[in-house]
């Protein structure tokens, strides 16, 4: 019952997460402009292509309805459970998003000896799990003193993998995300380096793919101001965004802007995953006083 | 057509790796004594049982023929290649064997939280590769510096090993090796209590089960002694076997020594295993001058 001068979309997107095609951000995505050819050809688990998906639920892809063209609305605001534990580790049901971390992914492989455990001495060892786990370490100090950076070796595969065989090859992955592309570009480079020093020093051979790179999105500096401001009993965390969202899709039309809600243990993508009723009206509130404040200083012309 | 006043049998073994029934030194085992009827039960990928694979070969289990009982032979010695690099890095032909070490397999699993390696931040991570990485570097620098001491961590799992996930779990194996018992024990005490006080530090949890232990062997200081006196252009380096041999079976009723031969890359059980013309006849003339001194100092009585 909130009268507001301005007109308000309130929208709940399909597939996110890419799940059900393998791409990512199809909601949003179909909100910004046509669908590429070549993701309304993909073909989900049972063969049915995304296209007919699309048709069977009483909508086609050309319908121009949902689509938002450039500026043609002031702003948009995404509201999300946090995914991680910053919110609920300060004791505070809220935070506001600065930006959206941009994403380095590379996998690196090193390449030792495989040998007898038995009957090689260390000193003729060349063992690529030793290297590699020199690497990790390296990598969780690197970010440690660079917060916000993050840097995860989250899969690691040994060669050939037997207790009575020193490692002859270990691939490993890196995931690198910085609010600033400037700081993430430079942790890979300042990691690669490192990781090559210790293969190196170590005796192995090296190989390094950068598999993919996506560049931060920063939230519109007004619309984080006018978010905190809505924030009353506290002065709400800024914490940038690790995780991919619907708002990078709408970033590239509009100014944008994310509220976080605490979620329990950070949990997400889980039938856990959940959030309290006094979170989810606290979210309810400032997102109200977010568009009576937002209004007020003529953000709305749509 | 050397003369000797002593006999002497020439051995050789089926089976020492235990690769057809997934038991090791059979045929040494039946040498020294009945092999036990769970042995003769097992089964290979055919079917077919050790018992009737003995018996078609012409044998039977009860035969006492190819028996040496306690204390009926001066001595046994074996001749090897080194299935290492020590003697190929020093450029040497022949190596003499101390003992046979002994050896405590282990299976370490540390466990910390699977997370969003987007969304949370490192001072919140319990990283449990991050740990198991420390664990992996803290084994390896504990051997380099105690040698004789082999350590590896050969196998190691990452859960749920995925690229943009903070490691839930990770399990590892460890291998520790050494000549004296109580040095080996020694190390995997020290090495244990170090894991522990790494998972404490990160918040996880550890949980190490022991799932072999075996004895060192020592060979006969006498024999050694021989054997050394026997290779004439050097002094053959003294190289504990971190593998086992058949040796292990015939030291429980006789005196036992072993002659390594080099092996080219320390390569083993790989179809590209060599040695030289060369080294194989430093090894038979060595072998030939350990029997002169042996019989000499009274060895024989066979």
């Amino acid at each position: 019952g909130m009268p507001l001068r301005i007109a308000v979309d309130i929208l709940g997107f399909a597939d996110e997460e890419g799940v059900r095609f393998q791409a990512t951000y199809l909601g949003s995505g179909a909100c910004i402009g046509p669908l590429d050819r070549e993701l309304l050809a993909l073909r989900d688990d049972s063969g049915k292509c995304l296209a007919d998906v699309i048709e069977d639920e009483g909508w086609h892809e050309g319908a121009e309805d949902i689509r938002y063209a450039l500026s043609e609305a002031a702003g948009y605001l995404e509201v999300h459970i946090e995914q991680g534990r910053v919110l609920e580790s300060m004791g505070l049901p809220l935070g506001v998003v600065p930006s959206i971390c941009g994403q380095t992914r590379a996998r690196v492989r090193l390449t030792g000896q495989a040998e007898h455990a038995g009957t090689t001495p260390m000193h003729l060892r060349r063992d690529a799990l030793a290297g590699a786990a020199e690497c990790v370490l390296l990598v969780e100090e690197y970010a440690r003193e660079r917060v916000p950076l993050v840097t995860t070796v989250g899969k690691l595969l040994v060669s050939p993998g037997v207790g009575n065989a020193v490692a002859g090859e270990v691939v490993f992955t890196l995931d690198i995300r910085h609010p600033q592309d400037a700081s993430r570009k430079e942790a890979m480079v300042a990691l690669r380096s490192a990781c090559e020093a210790i293969a190196k020093k170590r005796g192995l051979a090296m190989d390094w793919e950068t598999v993919q790179e996506s560049a931060a999105v920063d939230c519109d500096t007004r619309m984080v101001g006018i978010l905190q401001q809505a924030i009353l009993d506290y002065t709400p965390p800024l914490i940038p965004s690790g995780a991919g969202h619907d708002a990078v899709v709408f970033s590239k039309v509009m100014p944008v802007a994310m509220l976080f809600v605490r979620c329990q243990g950070g949990l997400s993508h889980h039938p856990d995953e959940s959030i309290t009723r006094e979170d989810l009206a606290a979210a309810i509130h400032a997102t109200a006083d977010f568009l009576t404040r937002f209004q007020s200083l003529g953000g709305g012309h749509g």
